[in-house]
């Protein structure tokens, strides 16, 4: 066997190959390789017109078959998996060499990964895909974490393959070292999580008060993709809810069981920013909402709790308040992209990752699940001002929120005396107004804390750390 | 030196010491240790008359003065201090001696030493103790976890030191085994955080929209202390806001500077709730709320943004919405305790460890930071039904709920309306009001998974797993 393939894709489950089709399908030679050999043979038997590809039945054969600096993706499951596949390969390969990992890692295993390799001589990436199997074949996102160099040897790949932003541009760039790419992939879900969860909120509002059956919210979401809202889950939301269940004749959301799953990148972002401590209160309350729903005995024993009973608004008023849902549902989705990029930038210092955050909003234009028009602003948010500690402090979202705050206000009180669940809704706007307040009770909590555990305080108008003798004559003493 | 000690303790800062000090003054024989010898002679010098110590200047006399089956307790910082200790104790120690934990470790590192442990031959109990400094001298809430036949060689000493119920129980049994002790008192102190975090929203309130003086809120909370509110923490409240500052003549909560700070335990509640699959958006938005306090860099950013501007309410007015806010405070309290519970049961189940849920809260009814009436309440539900899936599901909390939840809804759409950050009161509601929800947006979020990435449904009407090929005719498929 000759030495002819560019990339190789090892892991040919449907991810690893639509990313081998992918780059054959964009003039790369790709040599391919499984497990079990079967699926390497069908990929052949059912692609192999769509490009060049090298069939490997042995991990041997495979290396022997990439051109050098070898370039090999690991398309596997995360965890012991990948580990496996690590450990397999890289003693046949030779300094200089790359391996790709596409998985979903979490970010710290690929940080434990790519030093080890890195002692070894060989570079490691650790490269977020989205986009699902659509994604993987016809252009996803790529957000590569490695060495600098090795990304080199891998852009022109992963350029041809990537999603292309409305302006052309391929949506990937090298995001920083080491972890920083399975990081920020990781709060792309983190932040779809919270997307859908409002988009939840957001339809439950206009089904429960607003009154309006599936087919009319439908033509809502709609409407809203043609404005500000414009993107691929309000596009796929009003997909589902225009459609009809072939068997029953019923809405088709109302034949789908109300339990959501998730498969824990929502629930590793949300651990990962406690540690980091960032608030991501709409990641958060989306995870709970998705584990609370799956709760069948909890739910039951909840079922008879009482609750208000209004009928729904009448055509008029209905309107006005899908008007109102709009901009709560914008200005939400606003407070959780604003917490999702504090959590880039926070762990950018922590890890020392010099990740720019506009680049990241610039290759989640196309391609990925958030994939929306509002990406476009948040990228020349970032170049305006690459340092903004908020997204909300943007002039441009700064006049977008404040105008909408008051609509947003009234969609989250009459969703609280109607009993209708927003915890997406009203904690974004939470978040808001205590960002905002010039004074929190955060300082009453931290008086209590001096009180019951002699934790200290710092006070307003000087500089210094005390305590207060509570349990004696209540004098203030020094406690630096 | 003879072997006279009933007892020992290693580690003597301010809550080993004060420990010692207590199984002293109860009549055991403590046997007193630590690294610096300076701090055993000062605890003897300082409360010798207190009682019968023991000093021993090194791990070999500290552990020959120990009667057999050594009982050992370790009050040094958690994390390495605490294996450091344990590696230079274990070796000196006999089959069926006792070690005890009485830090803030993690749960999962107690069930780690506790198994190590045991394959030496020796117990490991893992104790969370609350009631900080004043708690451990006179009387603490005790949260053992570990083997029982180690439990009982310390239930009589562990009774004698713990605080005592109203009714007289001592305030410690056995939690269960290994980890279970310091996980239970892991969840103890999130609650607390959530406990915190409504008592600060209900204060702001009562402040901005109330339009109440500190001292006035005092009186406030003094009154709800009479009632079914009647806790520790609403106690120390009114003390703080009594409060003067000495040097401004100001209110002390005002010269208190607003950021407030955390040791960890909250977000280990939080990230092990996530683990567990069990929302916890009250701790979680407790947690949140401290760290945004502390982002100034975000909060001077934010200072700026839109907000409505509306003055307090009138006297009369006021009152009737300090009512409401009672309401909501002891609304939401009753779902971050059902929060709380549900954390507990998960993991008892999750990790084999049969926690008696109302022996919890028995033994929080006093010495602990969350004491309270009200405990001794959610005891009595959990006699009633030790399966209870919510407390919320207890009939006179649910009827106490349905009560106040009109009140509850008028609280947080008022705070809602003025703007004042309520996450805690808003998530609390919300949590109910999915709780109690027919139909949640669920479906919709398992659609559009199954949509965008072929994650698959179930259906409301039928058994199975199914797949709508989307992207081709529609048609719904199999997916088992």
């Amino acid at each position: 066997m000759s030495t002819t393939a560019q990339i190789g894709v090892t892991g040919l489950a449907v991810m690893g190959r639509n990313l081998a089709r992918n780059f054959a399908r964009n003039g790369y030679s790709v040599a391919v390789h499984n497990r079990t050999a079967a699926k390497t043979r069908s990929l052949v038997e059912d692609f192999g017109d769509e490009g060049t590809f090298v069939p490997a039945e042995s991990a041997e054969e495979f290396v022997a078959a990439l051109e050098r600096p070898r370039r090999l993706v690991v398309m596997v499951k995360a965890g012991g998996p990948t580990d496996a596949v690590i450990d397999e390969f890289a003693p046949l390969l030779e300094e200089g060499d790359v391996i790709i990992d596409g998985g979903n890692a979490h970010f710290e295993d690929t940080r434990r990964r790519e030093k080890a390799l890195r002692e070894r001589g060989l570079h490691f990436v650790g490269a977020g895909i989205s986009g699902g199997e659509e994604g993987a074949l016809h252009g996803p996102s790529i957000m590569p974490g490695g060495p600098p160099e090795a990304y080199e040897a891998l852009r022109p790949l992963l350029e041809s393959i990537a999603a292309k932003a409305p302006d052309g541009v391929p949506c990937t760039t090298h995001i920083g070292p080491d972890g920083a790419g399975h990081f920020v992939k990781m709060v792309h879900n983190g932040i779809e999580y919270a997307d859908m969860q409002l988009i939840g909120e957001a339809y439950e509002l206009l089904r429960d008060v607003g009154g309006y059956a599936p087919a009319e919210i439908a033509g809502i979401f709609r409407r809203w993709n043609e404005g500000r809202l414009d993107s691929y889950l309000i596009e796929i939301t009003a997909e589902v809810l225009s459609h009809t269940d072939a068997e029953t004749g019923k809405p088709f959301v109302d034949v789908v069981l109300d339990r959501a799953e998730q498969k824990g990148t929502g629930r590793w972002t949300v651990q990962t920013a406690l540690d980091l401590g960032v608030p991501v209160s709409g990641i958060a309350e989306a995870v709970f909402a998705r584990s609370l729903s799956g709760h069948a005995e909890l739910r039951e024993a909840g079922a008879g709790l009482p609750g208000p009973n209004a009928p729904a608004l009448d055509a008029a008023d209905a309107e006005q308040f899908a008007d109102q849902v709009e901009q709560a549902l914008y200005a939400s989705k606003l407070v959780s992209y604003a917490q999702g990029w504090n959590m880039i930038q926070k762990a950018s210092e922590e890890y020392d990752w010099d990740i720019a955050p506009g680049a990241v909003a610039a290759i989640w234009r196309a391609g990925c699940i958030i994939r929306a028009a509002f990406l476009d602003r948040v990228r020349n948010a970032f170049a305006a001002d690459p340092g903004l500690p908020t997204l909300l402090a943007d002039a441009e979202f700064a006049k977008e929120i404040g105008e909408a705050q008051s609509a947003w206000r009234s969609a989250v009180a009459t969703a609280t005396h109607r009993g209708v669940a927003v915890p997406g809704f009203a904690a974004a706007l939470s978040y808001y107004d205590a960002l905002r307040a010039g004074r929190l009770p955060a300082a009453l909590t931290q008086a209590q804390r001096d009180y019951f555990g002699a934790h200290t305080y710092r006070r307003t108008d000087r500089e210094g750390v005390f305590h207060t003798l509570w349990g004696e004559d209540r004098r203030e003493v020094g406690a630096d």
